[in-house]
């Protein structure tokens, strides 16, 4: 590995309270800064308006979200009001003039959505969160029944004293909407009114944002259009729950701020995001297609995920602008330290040398003092030394690595980290040339699960005609003339045989009876109660 | 790519209720199935005791776990005696003849441990549990102070009620360590007797397993020196904190016997951890080397992280058995379907095409019926078709995956589920021709992170001879003879001054000064109180 001189390559950048050092990574060349400036400049476009995100002739707003001042002009208005609407509401929450149909005030913050509208939150929860915040906040992220079960039980007898918040940019999120409903069929069994317990987080004028309307839900807060899920935590997706559990958004918003200012510096050897930008696009030039995130701090330990999603949904594209095949993208993975020494270190060391990994430390970990466990040494500075350790270890082995330093973590400080990242998938997308603000390749696998569903209620169509008569996979595939489905169809078949009913056909169950082959096995509707289960 | 026919790449393995589908991965040679067949051949020699862990000359024993029968002579014994004694120390906790110093019974287990030593147990308690568990599971896995902080506040008075569970094989563990010292200080706050809330988990005769016989604390379990972390949930390690919580551990233990017969099959095509193994190897062998497990259930959020440690702890080596350098490795990623199709899929779809993937799909999802939550559909019809669906986009896209299909979720199905991972990674191990039984990597930094200890006690030392004058991360370097480690010296500088008061030297702190270049920013102690934090 050739080595950059510590010197030049360490950022010690006051203004936003961290530093980031590069001088473990492989110098970059002459030319891949002059693009970089290019891209810098790109971003400033990208900042004023211009609809960068062009397969959906969309601009790009993320960053206004923060400094209002520099979206379009009703834009920035629509903002600042929404972040006003917030403060008011939340403020009224709190007080108790906004409060449950039977109880004195909410305590329990219920989020449904999925990806970008809930990981978010759940990222601000966790990193900020104390066993003294206002609410507690428990999320529904998906669409299985039994993780909705959970949550809902935990939930309990607190439901009356829980708000609701649904999260969707379209308003027609599947999961979202299904989640939806298993909650609002919750609240009525208990005998109270989902509409006095739910706020609505969606686009004006989407279908949720209708429904939200005509059932008078206790409020609802915009999502911009030319904002995506992934960078809408600074947005009404973000600021809302994060208010509710008393967190200061003020802080966060004006942490954003900070570090998008910082990542304007038009030289991208002082620029933090340039340099993540370089080292990550340098990296994957060389085969390193990996990005091993380990933040030392229990509190950032969804770091990991909130990069991932971020990063390989903005850069993992089949295309770039020009419509020429790359095959672009970043795998994320990590957890945190040093419990991965525990874990993955091991390969990080000695496995193949494709990864590059971004240690993230964070000074402050504790206001009062601490007890010794060792001589000289207490809990904290045995974290920071297995940071410093592993960091040695790994570069020993001739590993690439950047280690950012936070002096401490609170609103200010993630708003800062998280706009910095942004800035660096706005950065990196620019010098691979790709559009970072679109997921074409989401929609396939949504249309995919449409025809399952088309699948499934044929084949149910099709045992309930043939009556006492059993169907194997095959048989019904033949008879649906799509034997190229056969795969999808057994596993239909025998998922439904673990129902207890039948959708819309209430006491009617799939059974199956025995054969060599699964694909021959017969299966049949019957009606009665659930045996043998 | 090369299609496989379904019908001969569908394995339904009724004994252990699942079936696995390798139908969409592409052919392996006829080569390779030798070879495997040697890997299964060697397995056994494994299971007969053979000292295969060569360079540690250990006997490799997790599989003794749930058959005693198979262990040499007096470790079966050990085994039998160690369940019984488990499950004899758990019903007089449950009963309430084992019970805190103060408070009626236990309720809340803490368990301090990490890596192997954590993870298991963390699986279990989040696959398996509900809000009715008998006891309520915290783990303090890092040394993070906030962290630790964090958790003791959420036990908070319930620190009466709670017992707390130490686990380290070796008994010497830092982080481990640490954590259990300031778990101890929080109940001698609280006017309690650590020992009488305390059960130790580790080799027999470690440091550990001396303090707590000196101590007299409420129990002691072994870990036996050939059983490693990461393969140890099926010993005391998982078995003690799942049957605290309440669950059923002789079916765990059933369910991982039940899948440790089925993947002894000596033909590979009709074995599934050999055929996953030769997937994940003849995959590697074409430049994929990242394995992305996508488990559509919430309970199975984990399982990923557990793959993580499991497989690339024990592949992620540098040489093979013969000494040979051959940076042997999987990256292990994901999370849970459907959430991660609004985050990675993207990039799985349309970016670089390094990846083989593994869904992961549960049949039943729920006991009682659920409501429509379209014409046709409910909430877990909704969930298996976005399983069947984003295999189909995937596929369609030339992405290799593997479908694995669970009957149910319960403690059998998880025993087998770790199992089956388990013999597949030593399925692997034998074909790579690696030791997946040692962690030789993982010593460079725990030694690292000692010298960087040391460092830290050189600089306050330093500091402290030089008293008001004040002495840059530059001049340190040159007074400590060390200019190589400028940058763990200024790291250290850096994080004292967040640090409220200097181990060792009560009210004493760091201070920095201005300067243009980090390195020269002048540092002192001072004696004082802190401020402006």
């Amino acid at each position: 590995m050739t080595r950059r001189t510590l010197q030049d390559n360490y950022l010690d950048l006051r203004d936003i309270h961290m530093a980031l050092d590069v001088s473990r990574v492989e110098p970059v060349s002459d030319n891949l800064v002059d693009r970089c400036r290019i891209a810098i400049d790109a971003m400033e476009r990208l900042e004023a308006g211009e609809p960068v995100n062009i397969d959906e002739n969309r601009m790009v707003g993320h960053y206004w979200m923060r400094d209002p001042g520099r979206a379009p002009q009703n834009l920035g208005q629509s903002i600042t009001e929404t972040v006003n609407r917030i403060r008011a509401f939340v403020d009224a929450v709190h007080r108790g003039d906004v409060r449950p149909q039977q109880e004195e005030g909410f305590f329990i913050l219920l989020l449904v959505g999925i990806g970008g509208s809930a990981l978010g939150p759940q990222l601000l929860a966790d990193a900020l969160g104390d066993a003294d915040d206002l609410m507690l906040l428990k999320c529904i992220d998906n669409t299985d029944p039994d993780g909705i079960d959970r949550i809902l039980d935990e939930i309990g007898d607190n439901l009356a004293a829980t708000m609701t918040l649904v999260v969707s940019k379209s308003g027609g999120t599947a999961e979202t909407r299904n989640g939806m409903l298993e909650v609002a069929e919750r609240y009525r069994q208990a005998g109270l009114d989902f509409a006095r317990h739910a706020v609505a987080v969606t686009m004006t004028d989407s279908k949720l944002d209708r429904q939200a309307t005509e059932e008078k839900w206790l409020a609802r807060f915009p999502i911009w259009d030319h904002v995506g899920g992934r960078t809408s935590v600074t947005g009404a997706v973000g600021l809302l729950p994060a208010a509710l559990l008393g967190f200061d958004t003020e802080q966060f918003l004006q942490g954003a701020a900070e570090a998008d200012e910082v990542t304007r510096q038009p030289d991208p050897m002082a620029n933090p995001a340039a340099q993540l930008a370089m080292a990550l696009f340098s990296c994957r030039q060389r085969g390193k297609r990996n990005l091993v995130v380990l933040p030392y701090s229990d509190r950032l330990s969804l770091l990991t995920r909130y990069l991932q999603q971020l990063v390989m949904e903005s850069l993992g594209k089949a295309v770039n602008r020009q419509g020429d095949v790359v095959a672009e993208g970043v795998s994320v993975l990590g957890n945190k330290g040093s419990t991965d020494q525990h874990a993955l270190v091991q390969q990080l060391r000695e496995g193949p040398d494709d990864c590059l990994l971004l240690f993230v430390g964070v000074r402050k970990t504790r206001s009062a003092p601490s007890i010794a466990v060792s001589d000289t040494a207490c809990t904290s500075d045995f974290l920071h030394a297995f940071l410093l350790g592993t960091r040695t270890a790994l570069t020993d082995a001739g590993r690439e690595s950047m280690t950012l330093m936070l002096d401490s973590l609170d609103e200010r400080m993630l708003g800062s980290l998280i706009a910095l990242f942004e800035r660096t998938v706005g950065i990196y997308a620019e010098l691979a040339n790709i559009n970072a603000y679109h997921q074409p390749g989401v929609e396939a696998g949504k249309n995919s699960a449409g025809e399952e569903l088309a699948l499934r209620a044929a084949i149910v169509k099709l045992l309930a005609e043939n009556g006492e008569d059993p169907l194997s996979a095959r048989e019904v595939a033949t008879r649906l003339q799509c034997d190229d489905r056969l795969a999808s169809i057994y596993e239909w078949l025998a998922y439904l045989v673990h129902q207890p009913e039948i959708i819309g056909q209430p006491g009617i169950r799939v059974v199956r009876g025995d054969a060599a082959v699964p694909f021959d096995a017969p299966f049949r509707l019957q009606q009665g109660a659930v045996v043998n289960e």
